[in-house]
């Protein structure tokens, strides 16, 4: 039987919100769910930062994902734009177009979605459900104190670049869903090859939002962003905003054990140029190196030091990115045209 | 040539909305577009009212649908939300999907949207886009006073029920571009039944968010919301959410001059259970009449009392809406299973 609209936001989604509401200690918002707005109340002293993401079927996932991973990584993405503010993650909405509603399907999206907004404290307090071609369209709100955002416009000559956890993965992840590496090794099931493969579909699917790593480097970086679109085209944002340039060791870019398995060319190209990442790409002085290893021991997070800002070679120029490998030759390698998920 | 996703932002909307910031004596948000989030920064005394809606097509609008129209109403939906609220438009976001970017298209659109941000000095403060079936998700951000929202669970027995408007004409203009009604009349250019199939037409594609209405309305109104999916379904809301009943005067309900000339059953269908009405239904004490009234002609629209709400026959009982016609008469007519836009 057809669910209506009604029926489905209080079967898969008010419930669970309310209930969650009733155990928080500090809610989310003063009117929730079930009215035509939600209202949120200010805090003082603090900023609310406000993102949105859409996740098309077949864009940004593929049709067959399983939902418990989708409804996880609809929020994980969003939850990453708030990590890369360093803003503390309050309250979403979720807008969610699908064609036929089916109960196994929902209820797996709703324990992906509620179990990540549970471990971070994050309630949802409005929506919209109708029929449509499967679209996910949330949009997250979090505190961030006046003054402590971690925008991407701070950058400065001198400071050194760092990104946190390993890079390329997702994207290897999806390669291997695609089949695009005819060649890549295929083991037997228990096998170093089926691990690794399990690992880098994972990171694809269930990105961790680097939020305790944000919160951490508030007053420490000059400017971070959530890698989504690959580090080359992120990082060039930074740079962009900040006016200024930068050199990076594409040897020093961290890499899983599963990644480091695939060719040289592969591993750069998913590390450089994938998508999907969700890992922090941050700069900060020299001074606060010890500062930023602790804060990603305190986040439980690998933190590693790529490369260093620098002056635009003139005001009116253009930034940009000079790789070399760790021998210090420049990189020769074509990342354009890559493509991958989000690719637009 | 395809459009890139940052060239498509920063063409038809990221200059909008930084030109329109650039004039705003207040702005809405601290940081705007470009960034991982906006960052709005609270009012002190007041809360944020936030709302999402999605429109897909060929559920919420046919294929064809002019551009700037489509603009104006996917703005226009979720300021409404902010009118039922009582709150006052402050910024929005806006999520885009499509097949293949058109610079006409996105022209248009961009134009019929940031027309009627502007008018209610309502600031694009971030989005995101991608490739997808056509899908417009935005989230709009509003301001009102602490205990000043109109919300849905404020209704108590002996208010008069009202309505803003005329209901039914968008439900009457839908049905004229489907051809649902071949025996209704098609006159020739410049006559009145030309003239009518304009005004309903107009009333599908451009509904006119009664922001001003839901303003005045504070302090005056017990309950509130923006008819959407029809007043029968909409109205039962407030009822569910105030555990009161109501009783309705169907031949008070308004109805437009371009309506009244199709059968009677047709009108009556068409405002009490016509969708995408986005007039206000409100429910206030009779000591209020006057200066209800009076909010109507500040705001400029018209406000007609068509009911009132009821107790519960018992504590345990069910809502309901008792329908009258003139005469007290019980109306004998079957709403349910009228299909619209949103009717899912």
């Amino acid at each position: 039987m057809p669910l209506s609209e009604f029926s489905l936001i209080d079967r898969f989604f008010a419930h669970r919100a309310r209930a969650h509401a009733g155990t928080a200690t500090s809610p989310a918002a003063t009117l929730g769910i079930g009215d035509d707005c939600a209202l949120l109340a200010p805090r003082p002293g603090e900023l609310l930062a406000v993102s949105t993401d859409m996740l098309v079927e077949g864009r940004h996932f593929l049709p067959d994902t399983d939902p418990h991973a989708l409804g996880h990584k609809a929020l994980a993405v969003n939850l990453s734009d708030l990590a890369a503010m360093g803003a503390k993650p309050r309250a979403f909405t979720l807008a969610l177009a699908l064609e036929t509603p089916r109960e196994t399907w929902l209820t797996a999206f709703a324990d992906g979605m509620f179990e990540l907004a549970e471990r971070f404290g994050c309630e949802l307090v409005g929506g919209d459900t109708t029929r449509g071609p499967l679209n996910l369209c949330l949009t997250v709100f979090g505190d961030v104190p006046v003054g402590a955002a971690l925008r991407r416009d701070g950058a400065q000559a001198g400071d050194d670049i760092w990104v946190s956890g390993t890079l390329g993965d997702a994207r290897a992840g999806l390669a291997l869903l695609r089949d695009e590496w005819p060649g890549a090794p295929h083991g037997k099931e228990g096998s170093a090859q089926v691990d690794d493969a399990a690992f880098l579909h994972r990171a694809l699917e269930r990105p961790e939002p680097r939020v305790a790593l944000g919160l951490a480097l508030r007053g420490l970086a000059h400017a971070a962003l959530d890698i989504s679109d690959g580090l080359a085209g992120d990082l060039m944002h930074i740079l962009e905003r900040s006016r200024v340039s930068a050199i990076v060791d594409v040897d020093a870019v961290p890499r899983s054990s599963a990644l480091q398995k695939l060719p040289r060319d592969t591993q750069l190209r998913c590390a450089l140029a994938g998508g999907d990442d969700y890992e922090l790409c941050f700069t900060a002085p020299p001074d606060a190196r010890r500062a930023i290893a602790a804060a990603g021991e305190r986040a439980r997070v690998a933190v590693t030091r790529i490369g260093t800002i620098t002056a635009l070679r003139d005001a009116a120029g253009a930034p940009s990115i000079a790789w070399h490998d760790a021998a210090g030759a420049p990189l020769s390698l074509t990342l354009h045209g890559f493509d991958h998920f989000n690719a637009d």
